[in-house]
């Protein structure tokens, strides 16, 4: 099974919880034993799965990420924003995927583990890709 | 075939090869073409596939990651310490999943990749997820 | 479906854009719906999905991971060059492998969005590891 999931993100740089979203998308496929694959279509957002428990958490993690790749003016990349430019070595560092296991008809995800869409050059209008398969 | 691998990690910071229990999973599933996931379901721990062949690389590795995110007190995530908050960030940064192929019933590695669990806030008893399927 | 692809690199640090050979794997594979691996098996090279519209971004890329992971005399590994040793950390940042989505018979890629083999010690003779599975 596959389908396409859409969210707005309303801040230049966050992590957007989108697990809730995801299991729905597995228990309509009806797979019981399986892979899920979580796909970011973009190049200046990834995914990351952490800990969704304490919102600061999410907000530890984008900010040493802009502390690692700051927004500034000497990127090669100058058709865009300097905001643009730190976001595609951003989401090269995260990551745009993350595959899952489907155990008993669930996402088999940690105790405090969320699957979280990050935004590195919002706000904007996002895709996300989810694929179920059996095995 | 799902199943779970259990091990201790022994430092705050460590690379701990788990190749051969993965391994031994690939052999008892019989699959001979295929995929493997490994999954790790903590968010303070994560996977590398990388040299294991000097035990200095892996040291290595998280000794820069170490340095490119210092245990320090300014986190927002202050519920636990402050090697727990840099350890979600790490994760982050390396990622908590690798996906190998399964090629005549064996893990098709480059001959200096290892499987590392990487512990991050240890030491902990930890947990790792194996699934493997045909295809 | 399992091949191996060659390359040459032909720097010391480059991202090289192999879209156009994983594409062919995946048309000659004959799958319409599944997933398609790509597999570095090297530990001083990865793997990236992130745009190659301005080839100037891959340079961004690849520059912003020098700056944080600097080539220098202090790595414990030193049975290798300096530049060996910092290769290896750098693979770990960025991973060595990437999950595509086959729909209708293509790989689901954004728009702007490439495959892009990541050299970290070249220039050298490398390999991908390509899996297509239907499901």
């Amino acid at each position: 099974m596959f389908q396409r999931l859409r969210l707005r993100t309303t801040a230049r740089q966050e992590l957007v919880n989108m697990s809730g979203e995801v299991r729905e998308v597995v228990a309509s496929s009806g797979v019981k034993e399986g892979l899920c694959l979580i796909f970011c279509p973009h190049s200046t957002a990834g995914l990351v799965v952490n800990s969704y428990l304490d919102p600061l958490t999410p907000k530890d993690i984008t900010a040493e990420i802009d502390r690692l790749v700051p927004t500034r003016v000497d990127f090669f990349h100058t058709v865009d924003t300097p905001s643009d430019a730190a976001a595609h070595v951003k989401a090269g560092l995260v990551g745009i995927q993350q595959l899952l296991i489907v155990h008993d008809g669930k996402l088999l995800l940690g105790h405090s583990q969320g699957i979280l869409f990050a935004e590195f050059d919002g706000p904007r209008d996002r895709e996300l890709y989810v694929k179920v398969i059996e095995g």
